[in-house]
């Protein structure tokens, strides 16, 4: 079995056309990679769910019942990736949500794909996207399901050799690329961009920041301008599934896979061999 | 019968878990109301569609393939709603789509419910939302399946007796309500926002500024201000759905429904009654 589709805990790859989640991108989601049967950073990934339901005000959901229904599909060997979609639920036509209304899930499970695994050891070719970011403080941070911006900016890449995007907010600042996060490297210090206008924040984002300050290497995270990127001597992207990306092309500036990244880059395989 | 749901021409009301309208809002929308059998601005809303998906570089779809299957499900007596998706299709997990892949339809009809219909002579309470729209200019004025900004926004109405709210841009002007467009009346002229960074640029909302036009009314589309909004003679709202709602009440300032909100709202009304 490659791949399983569960809706509310129900094995059907079909939902309700009613479903928010198709109406209006009315809902969150969550990726999670599994490894030999073994949940990676799974607490985590559920507190970010449950605040990212709570920041939509979508009803009570119980994030911990949807591990029962994920178990059986776990594979003892192997690499998978968990993807959780919750939506608000089923809803007449019109914005507002009714009254009474009881969130859905629906849960993917597929093996993870080893073509990508590569990337992580020879570094990715990565190009500034024209598409920007909007300002949305609301919903900043969060993995919510309204994702066009994120599909304009790799349209971009279409016809290019390049792995990834960075995507600007709207005032020219570097925020993230279109699936990681970034962080760059500059005299031994870690900056990554200030999110709190736009931008998801990661799980992994966070792990590597509270790692790297254990280590003694200073961490920023704040605005991060373009000249900044140019400039700096180890750029890497994180994110669950892939963990670290170091980039080695960025547009026409070729880049080394450096101290810092491979340290940090230890660490994350650390993790997922020990299943922590 | 009062609710049909086609997808891709089907009778169904099941969508794959698959679809990027699901997954990342990958997708538009039109909603069209029809009476006594007519859809009315029909030219305009196919129009918007295809300038919608040509916006997102959604694979070719036939607009116009969609009037047979809805024709069958149309009242000669009577209103209803239909409401339209086009999604990009299937795809799997990732932003990039797939290289092939065909765009999804999924129509909605409904009967319009006669309960909104006396907002339009009574006019309506509204108020300003604490959530403001971003600034994306390569997704304004499109009909797109992103949608929390509006969600958020109609969560603040809750326990309020207000049928709309009036949404600012991140800078605090005024740009339009979660479901309409919005005109403001200040000595004889009329003022709407321009919508170049933010908001949906509603079928109803061109007809009236040509209307007006062709009416000797002098028509602003530019940045409005909140001051000019709380100092305006009229306001009123526009959609495909509803034609014009006077706002007679914005938070405490209370306002008649005047001259030209009515010459305007006798012009929509004559064009629901010919089928125009």
């Amino acid at each position: 079995m490659t791949s399983v589709t569960l809706v509310n805990g129900g094995l059907t790859d079909q939902i309700s056309v009613y479903d928010r989640g198709l109406a209006y991108g009315d809902g969150v989601f969550e990726t999670i990679l599994s490894v030999d049967g073994q949940l990676i950073f799974l607490d985590q990934h559920l507190k970010r769910l449950t605040r990212s339901l709570s920041q939509l005000k979508i009803s009570p959901f119980d994030v911990e019942a949807l591990l029962p229904l994920i178990q059986p599909y776990l594979k003892s060997t192997g690499q998978q990736i968990i993807k959780i979609i919750v939506t608000r639920g089923i809803g007449e036509r019109g914005y507002a949500p009714p009254e009474t209304i009881q969130a859905h899930s629906i849960v993917f499970i597929s093996d993870k794909v080893k073509t990508t695994v590569a990337w992580a050891t020879k570094g990715i070719k990565a190009q500034i996207c024209a598409t920007r970011l909007a300002y949305q403080p609301k919903l900043a941070g969060i993995k919510h399901l309204n994702r066009l911006e994120q599909i304009l900016a790799l349209q971009e890449l279409a016809g290019t050799d390049c792995q990834e995007g960075i995507m600007l907010g709207y005032e020219g600042e570097v925020i993230e690329a279109t699936m990681h996060n970034l962080f760059l490297v500059k005299n031994g210090e870690l900056f990554t961009p200030d999110l709190s206008e736009c931008g998801v924040a990661g799980i992994m984002r966070t792990f590597i920041t509270e790692y790297a300050q254990q280590q003694g290497i200073p961490v920023s995270v704040s605005r991060v301008e373009v000249a900044q990127l140019m400039e700096a001597d180890e750029i890497f992207l994180t994110n669950s599934i892939n963990g670290i990306w170091p980039i080695c092309e960025l547009g026409n500036t070729r880049l080394e896979i450096g101290e810092v990244t491979c340290l940090l880059q230890d660490k994350v395989v650390d993790i997922v061999n020990s299943h922590d």
